[in-house]
């Protein structure tokens, strides 16, 4: 067990997990960091509100000292039952999940819990948009994937263990990673609701 | 500091919860349960998708017992940058946040961080749907109040510390209470975008 004082703990763990991860885009910075500054550019612009939902967490045991703040002493992650990010674009609900792999030609569908499935389904019935972000790591490529083209994978598709690079790179659409905000997915977002394809 | 083993713990707590509030609608369950079960009500009948997020914890030190899951021993309560409530209705963003007063003449404006003033301005920018739901528990009545209605309190109104009962009563809507769901909160907002108000 280690122990860091508050703020500096976030700022550690950040930092240890980058080193954990491969570098992206060269610029050090790992995959969630970089939709939660893309989310940010997107607030301040004026051109979305997305957040990342807090960490699920069960709260077994709180102490409350006196003339400090209450400290939780016993809690135990729980598992997300929606998915990561969510929020408002141009009056329409967005939701999403970012995921990553070091794999090269194929994204594991082990990624992704039953009950995060059953939320995008939800979603998707009540005319959200809702898709996943897919991260490789190790070949430095972003894709946007319509959840109704990941769905299928388990339902009909049931027992695959993985979708294929080249099924995401024909149904997927490959988010450009040079430029600012670094994970430009709304651009993707209204050329797809610009056009004909459905969520 | 009390202890109770997993799961007990949150229906425990539940019940100190409820006994310290008045009981709502006399059927004893609180306020926030009764929009948990609002909302997981209009899940199982299709009609909106609307999840509370997650308590914000900043987690300090975490331990990892050998088989079994992960502890953590150390966080603290954030305070939370959105509204409690978000989700999706007929493909639109609806985003909410739920307060109650044991006041009987006014609501107080404590109840509301700046920062949540701040979202619901960001939400209403992006054209969503926001709004806040606030419970007289002494009266057993629930209003609907739009943030637009809101807002100008901790703007223009800057100075006051409540809003008068009468106030909400003429600029918000009423929702009815001895029906299921019990915080028919959809009904009002098709009524009000249905019509020619806006959010």
């Amino acid at each position: 067990m280690v122990k860091y004082p508050g703020g500096i703990a976030i700022a550690r763990k950040q930092q240890i997990k980058q080193l954990k991860t491969v570098k992206f885009g060269k610029r050090g910075m790992n995959f969630e960091a970089e939709i939660n500054a893309t989310n940010e550019y997107y607030l301040m612009h004026g051109l979305a509100v997305i957040h990342k939902k807090p960490t699920p967490v069960q709260i077994v045991k709180v102490d409350y000292p006196k003339r400090s703040r209450a400290k939780i002493t016993e809690a135990y992650f729980r598992q997300a039952s929606t998915t990561d990010y969510s929020g408002v674009y141009q009056g329409r609900y967005l939701d999403f999940e970012a995921k990553e792999t070091q794999n090269k030609t194929s994204f594991p569908l082990k990624n992704f819990h039953e009950h995060q499935i059953v939320h995008m389904e939800n979603v998707l019935k009540q005319e959200g948009i809702v898709f996943v972000l897919l991260h490789f790591s190790a070949l430095s490529r972003t894709f946007l994937l319509k959840a109704s083209d990941l769905i299928p994978f388990f339902k009909e598709k049931e027992g695959q263990k993985s979708i294929a690079l080249a099924f995401i790179e024909t149904k997927g659409y490959e988010l450009p990673t040079n430029q600012l905000p670094s994970i430009p997915y709304l651009d993707c977002i209204q050329k797809i609701i610009g056009g004909d394809s459905h969520f």
